[in-house]
């Protein structure tokens, strides 16, 4: 029994999982940078000056602390901590280059870190994938906010699925129109466990809450599609920023024009976006929106326009495995490269090498001899062809590949082994 | 002027950079891959006590440490700290893995936080590069630490290297017939620095250290290539590795056994590893050996064979750019999509769709009209090519690129321009 122990509501990413997660970030990265969104990446920590007062109370227990080094520093002092999310940072970035060229189009795919309490397929160091664009209030910046979490879903073959489109001030103006525009926000957090809970829950929690019954039936007629006063601008711009999405390829059956759309997050000051899987998944996969007051905080030079998307990474991952949609091998590796003895070990090795400049990924055995193990060795990792060089193979300078599935065979000259592996 | 700043000792990877840095690491995992090593992620965050007593007085200072979350933690209390580097981590992956295959091949290309002062070119956040292999004390192991350096190197362009190898046990058999076998880690310390001193600095130290010159003229003896008493197996080992390397088709030239390499660490039990670019680069890019007492610590069973090496990345990268080995372009954006004003907008969204869905890197112009500020945008961003959609183009259901390093430009249906790019 090992005397060590991971931190709590972490793990290790093993290569038969990583395989699969680079796969999948590396598909991703692509559709983000045919869309111009290259890549950032910030420090792991923030100075603590940087990230205070950004999350509220809750997300401030949840930030991991870190001490104080070197000189000067008191016991117990703390400067810095880990990043809490990817905006903030962003934001920083945006404030220190003012420079830099804009619209400012980023991804950014790195871990971050909450101190929440651990649960199954949660964790306390998780990957968030974002894309942003700051600097422009084109509705074709929203329109890609769209089309990239539409290309990106559809690039890993997750195809059924719905992005529910609103837009904030639809949400503020029909709070204004019930004679509730100071209780917006309560509105929008009752409204946002409509999935949920459903219009009994939601009408339970709002009259808790304190709105009224008239104000209720006022909503679920705005809801289902009654004319909202002063809303006609909001409007307009969410039918344009859909038109243009369809215009750059998204399929019209993957979007729903949604009033009931909330996104808990107050931060939101445009359309805001979100993707559930369809076929009864739980919970979405993708979310963002236009959110022109945050980037500027660091800056001071009041509302910066941004608008984002992010992808649920860590969700998408668990549900490609449960949907299969992963790859069933549990390496990468194609060949495992036995050893027959020591003496065509170096036969062996130069065949090795010529498999892998052609490209092919081969593991040469550390066993030699007993091939019945090394058969074993490659069958219980999953590898799906073997190569054997005999002392006959070797004195005719040609190696054999078999496939460990159908137990096909052949008798080549290494290059054309490689050719045959398609190489 | 900003009113955030950074952490001290970290920057941000800019797109640029970012580009740049992921080609690099796309293709070393690419050679890695062949070689069957796989990769592996660990948290950011181990537990403070898996950390503790591993790096010596010096690495403790400068490991930066967490304080303890949540419920039960006295105030000030830390329970974690950053990585210090991946190799305790392997180990710590090793101990609660029992049942993992061996051999045991991962590769792990993390960031790692040592709080040191900042210097040029040396930062609190940099990544590592490792590949280990696990649970074999075959010398192909060793041999192939040779040959994925050799190969990772080559393929990204750093041609003319050396790989430096030597024996652990030659240096400690060397100290042994010097009858200074309870010195030979101050041996190993002052021979360390021969690169940097000289002989006659290392004489100087040693004679410091209490070595008498009787010894360092025996030493220089042994250097020379003197036999070294004691030392057949090691010598037979060493060579029996190299001729596996050259097996595994790794150039002769690029390799050098050398009597003289120490490397500093004194974990190192046989082979040991060290890659300089010729021609008056100073620092090693690369380094590793066989270091089997190491992965074994918390298990508790004793030696685990263990042999690995490490490519250094941070300066691979800082010296590519110094070489001008790569790419010259700020962007991997192809194409700068122009909007000529609000009618051809649709008709540049669709085209920029078809280019995209062949795999091209579109950027959509936020701006609309105005064509000169759009070149510029192209232009300053480093962009090649910009698309154009008049008002007759869009009628003929065609688009003009322009490439704007030569002027030329052609007219044609977005497919045809998508192939023309090569996509």
């Amino acid at each position: 029994m090992a005397k060590v122990f991971l931190p709590k509501g972490t793990r290790d990413l093993m290569p038969a999982t990583m395989n699969r997660r680079l796969m999948v970030i590396d598909t991703v990265r692509e559709v983000f940078a045919r869309y111009g969104f290259e890549p950032l990446e910030t420090p792991a920590f923030e100075r603590i000056e940087t990230l205070t007062g950004k999350y509220g109370d809750e997300g401030e227990k949840l930030m991991f602390r870190i001490l104080k080094r070197g000189e000067g520093g008191k016991r117990g002092e703390v400067d810095q901590a880990l990043r809490y999310d990817l905006t903030v940072p962003l934001a920083r970035v945006m404030a220190m280059n003012p420079g830099i060229p804009l619209p400012f189009k980023r991804s950014q795919i790195q871990p971050v870190w909450r101190a929440d309490r651990p649960q199954r397929g949660r964790f306390r160091e998780f990957y968030q994938c974002d894309v942003d664009t700051i600097g422009t209030d084109s509705p074709i910046a929203d329109a890609e906010c769209i089309a990239v979490v539409h290309d990106a879903l559809t690039a890993l073959g997750l195809t059924d699925f719905t992005i529910r489109v609103n837009h904030r001030v639809l949400l503020g103006a029909m709070a204004a129109a019930m004679g509730a525009a100071d209780q917006e926000v309560s509105l929008l957090q009752a409204l946002d466990k409509l999935d949920k809970v459903g219009r009994d829950g939601v009408e339970k929690e709002l009259l808790e809450r304190g709105f009224s019954g008239e104000q209720v039936t006022q909503l679920w007629g705005f809801l289902d599609g009654g004319t909202i006063p002063g809303a006609a601008d909001a409007e307009a711009q969410l039918k344009t920023i859909v038109e243009l999405a369809y215009t750059l390829g998204v399929d019209p059956d993957r979007v729903a024009v949604d009033r009931t759309l909330a996104r808990g997050l107050d931060y939101y000051t445009g359309p805001v976006f979100e993707t559930v899987l369809n076929g009864g998944y739980s919970g979405s996969i993708s979310g963002g929106g236009r959110y022109d007051g945050l980037v500027g905080m660091f800056s001071g030079k009041g509302d910066v326009p941004a608008v984002g998307v992010s992808l649920g990474i860590e969700r998408i991952f668990m549900l490609m495995e449960e949907m299969g949609l992963m790859p069933d091998t549990p390496t990468t590796t194609q060949v495992w490269a036995t050893v027959f003895s020591e003496d065509t070990r170096a036969a062996t090795l130069e065949a090795a090498a010529v498999l892998r400049k052609a490209g092919v990924r081969v593991q040469v055995s550390t066993r030699v001899g007993k091939l019945g193990k090394q058969f074993k060795d490659a069958t219980s990792r999953g590898v799906p062809f073997v190569l054997l060089c005999g002392p006959d193979e070797a004195a005719a300078g040609k190696v054999t590949l078999k496939n460990l599935a159908t137990g096909e065979q052949q008798t080549a000259e290494p290059a054309q082994i490689a050719s045959a592996l398609g190489a």
